[in-house]
């Protein structure tokens, strides 16, 4: 099981001697604790220190939703919610079974319309609600929470009680309290861990879970990857290798990379990239611009762009070897639509060509060119990718810098709207 | 019913006389259909010589595949699907009624599990197909259509022929002769108005009228925008005033535009803006590349990067002020979520403070701002949007010198598809 990066330059020219030691310095940074944002390293040796207890209860907690409900509501916002629905997306099929317990986020935005339909829609339907935040003052989620709350108070009466799940910090917070003093079932926000790194914990493992999938696998795949990254070898280690890739290039003149995939199950795995990478490196005027496109769609779209618009991008494309289900082109009597030529050919295969086509042409254009290959999207290699990805974003930011763990925007941000909204004490 | 544009910067500054007369040149280039790439400007006055016989047509034929049909399969890929797309998008409640016709859009992307999958959704549901292609032989489309036609013909024997709909070329292509000699009804791609700029054509009237929308409407709102927008008047025509804003931040240092909405049924508007403006402006090494933002949600992710992180970004809101239904924060016995203080204040309200926080911290943090807004999500506001969008992009890319009807680099693709696959004649 590994991820491999291909890269269209020359990596081996890249390892100065003085970028060998950068580099040994941040990793000792990170397996030692002792780099900038340390308080927040939890995530590095999380998956091989996981207590086993806390896996159990999570599955049993799981399995009780899955059989007294049809609907899970999880109300979160970034870290919150991305990587659950990262996973949950990559490992659903395109057109879901009616019967299967369905996973719907709630509280990512603020919409009525949006809260109204989904409380017409959930009436006929056994509900349970898991909300995730830290402080529980994060507004959006807050808000969708109070009204659904109330829904399942004035639906559920007492039984409401126990159809609530609340994941937040240990020791602090107002969701804490709430959660006490209502008596919900409460699940732990590390304190060491942020949201965008926190998918393998509770935050991320409740909802996947529930939606029915197997979290000992996930939690394997990146025990794996926490295995295979904690070597120091700048030759075989990808996370490194992809860090140091796109530093170069980020100081060579690309400061903007465009996550590719052929798999529209992908999606939001480009979406909690997007968040890792944009939220760690993007501070004090620096970092590189994170976007994604779905192929081959958008190479009719964006490709023109690509191909030759303003040279400043870089391409990484995220390939999955083998499908779980493929067909054929087959031979028509007719052959009016010209397909003829590709009989035998699977569609995975004309992915892979379109591939090879891709990468050649926005090379040529002058678009360098990465390639992350994982074999399959089951749980464990899922659980491998995201922690490659979660290491190679702290050493992309280290090179930068950059103290990969806070948000200052962000806080910013949240600060505003209090202030704008008239919050006391803002 | 206006568009306004509303810019952090100084507009009227930057009306240069020299500008004003290259401007004035590009209008009248545009309307007398004597610019640059001339044999696409049919778009430009589209809505004002659209055929009445033709909507009347669409009209009836959607509402027999509204009588005959629980699905319609619309096959098409770029320009071909994005247009229906953002319409249907922007207009569908976030939880659809299950007893409404439903649009599945397939030739986009290449996957047998999709297709597979899509067959057996299909299987207890009257299926009707579109498809979508100019020349019939755009590899995507043309794979998604064997294998549905195929699904077709064994389904509904002879019958299949009046449960297929072709909407292409008129005078010439693979598509148009496998309809003709199936006997498939026709729709026509007109020659002069390229995939991007086809919404108002058959290409997105069809699927959208059969999703169940006024076309009428759609097209009425294009047709005042066709007459809004084709005065010269560079103080008042904000799809001139959007085109010089843009045009003035991509050189002076802002190469990357970040379009943000606070509404999710705008995801697809802004897949198809980005087509749009990113194959008609990225060539030669030139053009602004087009990133999309969801807000609230992303100010919890890119919100980091956007405020902090390199400076090459400008970001452009597009906000609707009135929403269909809404909400409001009600008082709380318990304020245990400490959101009392916003009691009163509806959910729309908030996302209105959230954008002026946003928008004032953004352009703190060194982020030039734009504020485009629509009075409403309604079929004729959004015909008036879009139109607004193809005329700026229009201005745009001749600010650039740039012909905004090529897309020599997606040419370039489906040829080198064609040479590794190796298809007879390439």
């Amino acid at each position: 099981m590994n991820i491999s990066v291909n890269y269209s330059g020359d990596y081996n020219q890249l390892l100065t001697s003085e970028l060998e030691s950068k580099l040994k310095a941040i990793h000792k940074g990170i397996h030692t604790k002792s780099a900038e944002g340390a308080e927040y390293l939890g995530w590095v040796d999380w998956p091989s220190t996981i207590n086993q207890e806390f896996l159990e209860d999570i599955k049993e907690t799981a399995k009780h939703i899955r059989s007294t409900s049809d609907v899970l509501v999880v109300i979160g916002i970034g870290g919150s919610y991305l990587g659950s629905k990262a996973v949950i997306e990559a490992l659903s099929t395109p057109f879901k079974k009616q019967t299967d317990l369905e996973v719907i986020f709630a509280g990512h935005l603020v919409s009525g319309e949006y809260l109204k339909e989904l409380i017409t829609y959930l009436d006929n339907k056994e509900v349970t609600l898991n909300i995730i935040s830290k402080s529980g003052t994060t507004t959006e989620p807050a808000i969708a929470f109070r009204f659904l709350q109330q829904y399942m108070e004035k639906r559920y009466g007492d039984q409401a009680t126990s159809r609530i799940f609340v994941t937040t910090d240990e020791e602090k917070g107002a969701l804490r309290s709430l959660a006490i003093e209502k008596g919900y079932r409460r699940f732990v926000v590390p304190g060491n861990i942020g949201g965008r790194y926190s998918v393998f914990t509770a935050v991320g493992l409740l909802p996947i879970a529930a939606a029915g999938y197997d979290i000992e696998k996930l939690i394997n795949g990146a025990k794996i990857a926490e295995q295979e990254f904690g070597v120091f070898d700048t030759k075989s280690n990808s996370a490194i290798q992809y860090a140091v890739i796109r530093n170069h290039l980020y100081n060579t003149g690309y400061p903007v990379e465009i996550m590719a995939t052929f798999d529209e199950k992908l999606t939001y795995v480009q979406e909690w990239w997007k968040q890792l990478f944009g939220e760690s490196e993007g501070k004090e005027g620096k970092g590189i611009f994170p976007a994604s496109v779905l192929y081959s769609t958008d190479l009719h779209s964006l490709g023109q762009y690509i191909q030759d618009g303003k040279r400043m991008l870089f391409e990484s494309f995220l390939m999955v070897k083998s499908v779980p289900s493929d067909l054929m082109v087959f031979e028509a009597e007719n052959n009016g639509d010209e397909l003829n030529y590709l009989s035998g050919l699977s569609l995975h295969e004309f992915n892979m060509a379109c591939h090879e086509a891709t990468a050649t042409a926005h090379l040529d254009g002058g678009v360098p060119q990465l390639t992350i290959t994982i074999e399959q999207l089951d749980e464990q290699h899922i659980g491998h990718l995201l922690y490659f990805y979660m290491m190679a974003c702290a050493f992309s930011s280290y090179l930068l810098d950059i103290n990969p763990f806070d948000q200052p925007g962000v806080e910013d941000y949240k600060t505003n709207i209090f202030k704008i909204l008239k919050k006391p004490g803002y």
